[in-house]
């Protein structure tokens, strides 16, 4: 099989420029269905960011330039390069390193993309308190000291946001139940820990959710990524490592920030969605418009077309409006289309109400946003039997 | 492309029989994934039957042939041949036809085959009764008068299993809402009319439910196939005929005739099962084990394989035992396949329990069945930290 | 998974006229790819047609109606009705049918369709002369007479097109060897048989072509469905029927005719296309587009884009032009892509010529048609190193 | 969709043993295709290599970890790493490193996996003599010396086996036209070049391989990765790495180098399989067996299958044999996959030869082997008609 010589993606162009060596005149690309996808919301931009990422600059297994083509193939508009401080399995080949050096190569190689990078840091520290990263941060060499709580200071004073990471790794907790501990309090309390990763690569903790809610912490989704995006969230079968969706006036760093701090964020994870009610819903009701609703020949069943224009398959259980002339009460809308529905009103009505709790989506342990749509019929008379 | 050039398939060579022309030597078979599949229950083999067909005899686009092979290629045990008595749009060519005839050609064509077919008849009229199907009789002519109600009672008297068709049907009830004339009344106190479709092709009735539940009807789930399964139901893309699953003592047709007659059935439709709580519950019992429970390294979150042996995607919502390691409430678990979970009981406890909601299951309208998993831990100490 | 609802193929509510019981408020449809696809030659249009289907109405398995949707559903311009006149296995349900019956039906539910449905019968007899197809008749029922020589001199009176079925069918002809016997060599020398079958179902005959070469006659290749298309040729898998491409001036049924009296045909089965070196070469060089020829950077190397618009996987074996930068001499082409090659022409030239054999076609046994293509590189001087 | 949580392929487990990170206890593996597979030829194992990858220790984008588990994805027997020993464009993160760097990591992370890691460099120079690589050598720093002739020697002296890298490359050579340099013709008279890429990353040149067949050097296709292969190969839509295929008495480094310094390579490049006659023939005639040979029912057609043990699609050109009743004379046989054929001799005839031009693979230039295979039909006299 023949394949296309020419298309060669630009970024890769970009990223290859310092190799020697014959780069492919004959690469090839395929248009891809791997871009995470989700619409903005009323007055926010709805920007997808992956705030915890690792390089040969710690214990991750690839250069940077890889994190950024991941993240440009990924369609994400932000990645924070958060290698560790104090961890260095590679210092036998890559001494003493400015721990800058992951975040300046990887601004490099997307100096000519789309793409915000940011810079931050893993604080890497026995539990409590665990891993932290801080990110927004100017320099990352003076965080590397041995007081843990002077540490978090020196991020604040670099105007950082931070947050708890994996806080339910069995490594550092046993029962995987994420438990606050006396010194979370105490950064809390001293605003020195503004978020908390409710899911971390493949895992989401409930219990985490809890935690954020209770204390007011803005609530991350990451992959924690050491070796390819591709490998360990099987994007080639549809996969998609775990992001936070943040929802900022611009689509800059300062207004990402600003989001981050303002804990206005969701996170997307599987098939999750994960969010307070007030950012949660809003990008639901963004997600799916029901529109040409209109009654069948001469009956009284009514059809609406449901457009989803996100990347979640959502799970609605119906809790108001009339039954389905097809479905039960749970429903799926894929992700991405436009899916038809039938209602029987039992007459034709000029406008119902359908509300669905989205199964798939959790705005506190086990409790499920409700999503409503008023419905209009235009012409409910015209066809009247 | 070459392909295979012999593997006939046996089916493909009997049905054909009748055919003079030359019947390619090189034809070919692809293993089918359309085979239906659910497992026995407690007691019964779980039957997969299609109790409403058309062909060519009455209004329907093919020769019974085509519904043996289709129901051979689903992996049906059983389809009943239902043409229309009373409506003959082929009767310019097909005159005056032998109303058992569909049923003959296809007993012929299934002969070798493990296949059971049944002889109905479709009652075709006017709302009230609208259309009903009697199936297990013995000779369809006699049921060709004009008085409906002698039709069913030569139905009854013939043995045959009788239910009303398509009660969602918009042509014959505007609303789609089923609703009992005192005509079913009076066949149901009767006992004429012993069960209700609550899917018909693609529609299910929610108000259908409740009137099998209110009048003790037995649920079934058809095709009412007229053209083809593999375009009405979309085959090749993953779609199937919705069909009624008898819990059958054995696997004959009197046996089948004796679980239809007493109600024990479910249905099958898109990915919804719908049945009566006694029946539906160990259906989805037997279609998912909790297997191979142990604790995940030295922590105490414990691992599970969940395998189901069913078509279903089963979306189910967590009611009782530990919060999950990685996912929230609502899980799915995935057709013919083993789901991994892991559990985080908070201690090395030696057995726990797991309940959950099935979502894509109804017994009664937006009424779930709940179904409940004692796993033990065999080697809970073994590891103990 | 909830499925779209309305999109009702019009051809599916138009085929089903006739049905008296409800369909499906929720069927669907796929965007099919099944649509075969080759491009027009100079001067003419090329048609896709199937001049050989069987229905219920002789030993076939479906009524007219799916094969007509069949047809529809595969972007058939033409196809013919020919059942048996003399084998009639359904007669005790069918009774002494008019012959034209199939033609009739599939005609009325193609009426609001592009598609040209033909009148034609298949004359079955023993070897010789075997079966024969009389397409392009007026009317059937004249044609069931005893004498072979007068049915050939009836159609013949009407103005049809005949053609010999099958040649190499064993039961007929067990070696598979397509022999001319002196009854076939009459009816040419007669002018009553005009084309013969170099492709049946699954079978291609080369001796079948060397006959239809050395006497003049018109090549056809077609399905002879008896059952289902989607089946026979596993349409889901990407297989498609046999199909003959005649080039005619008009997309009519009159220009078809005279199409296939001039024999301006060729054949499409699986992935080879089979015709006299006249039809088949314009067929090949219409199908494939040689452009965008540029040097890549400041290189000699001449990269092209080869757009196929056909349907067919072309096996290019370079005979004349520069070597490829990527490829051996044998080159595939995908079918409706456009693949890009990359030449080695040794100096920036303005122009250059390729010439390949094109191995997946025959214009006579185990001989390719060669096709050309002239490069021009409009700027070949501009980038000169 | 809930994933399987287990699952943790071992690879994974010790290639990342180095990383402090919650590594997901929910990992989880798809059984992959994408091992690349050619069976043992008659006296030799045939070894799946690519002897020359690159990582972050010259201009590579990973760490060498990364290249022994794409080795293990992909079935590979052995890789080497071949870091460009003069071009450092990461001096500033790596500084002066070791140059047996690379290979020291991949091999402690091959430790426990039946992959071979050997030790090799790029010496990088500008034309002549462009690149080439050594690869088996014991110590990679004593070859970074000025005069390149001094680095051969130095090669030679540890017993290394050296090739031309990418003598195609344009940007050493304009037109692409592989050409020999005195300085070649040198290092080949005094035995320091063993060795030529016919295929490197994307291109194949066709005049390599003359190079290659006039001075008796061994052939090799390499892949050159830089990046990723998943990406850089499209793993994902069905491709793969260039490789070379080495015939060797035994599976160990020593018996591989054995291999290559006697030349008994052959090169798999897309669909293309490129070696030496007396290598490539035996290649095909073990990966293709013609068996089950017996006649159709009571015909003279014979039908026998071609079982297909290789990644190839083998294009197969009639050359000797009867003719086909389904195909005309190129052939295609689909990889990994049995495929049938019937033959027509035109009378029961107990034995039959069929030979074939094997179009995907070359030789020399524009020339194809030819592989025959001798048929006995155990049964041809039982079924005589």
């Amino acid at each position: 099989m023949l394949k296309p010589a020419r298309g060669i993606a630009l970024l890769t162009v970009l990223l290859l420029l310092g190799t020697w060596g014959p780069q492919a005149a004959a690469q090839h690309h395929h248009a891809s269905s791997r871009v995470i996808t989700f619409p903005d919301v009323p007055g926010y931009h709805t920007l997808k960011v992956d705030l915890h990422t690792h390089t040969v600059f710690s214990d991750g297994s690839v250069w940077p330039t890889i994190r950024v083509e991941e993240a440009l193939r990924d369609g994400l508009d932000a990645i924070a390069m958060t290698d560790h401080l104090e961890y260095q399995p590679h210092a036998a080949d890559i001494p003493h390193p400015d721990r800058n050096r992951s975040y300046e190569v990887a601004l490099a190689a997307a100096e000519e993309h789309d793409l915000i990078v940011i810079n931050g840091s893993e604080i890497t520290r026995d539990m409590p308190p665990g891993h932290a990263n801080a990110v927004f941060i100017q320099d990352a060499n003076p965080l590397l000291q041995d007081d843990v709580m002077a540490v978090f200071r020196e991020a604040e004073r670099q105007g950082a946001f931070t947050f708890w990471n994996h806080p339910m790794w069995t490594a550092q907790n046993p029962t995987g139940i994420t438990t606050l501990t006396d010194m979370h309090r105490q950064l809390i309390q001293e605003g020195l820990l503004d978020g908390i990763e409710v899911v971390n690569q493949h895992n989401y903790s409930a219990e985490a959710l809890q935690v954020a809610l209770d204390h007011d912490l803005t609530m991350l989704g990451t992959s924690d990524i050491h070796g390819l995006v591709d490998w360990e969230y099987e994007v080639p079968h549809g996969g998609h490592r775990p992001i936070t969706l943040a929802f900022a006036a611009e689509r800059t760093a300062e207004s990402l920030k600003d989001a981050l701090q303002a804990g206005r964020t969701a996170v997307w994870h599987d098939n999750l969605l994960i969010g307070r009610e007030e950012h949660i819903t809003p990008l639901i009701q963004a997600s799916l418009t029901v529109q040409d609703a209109q009654y069948v020949g001469d009956s009284s069943v009514l059809e609406v077309a449901i457009a989803n224009t996100s990347d979640a398959a959502f799970v609605l259980d119906r809790q108001q409006g009339p039954t389905f002339h097809a479905r039960a009460d749970v429903i799926e809308v894929a992700p991405n289309e436009t899916t038809r529905i039938q209602l029987k009103p039992g007459e034709r009505v000029r406008s119902t109400t359908l509300a669905f709790e989205v199964l798939n989506a959790v705005m506190a342990p086990e409790t499920h946003p409700v999503v409503t749509f008023e419905i209009d019929v235009p012409d409910a008379e015209t066809n009247d039997p």
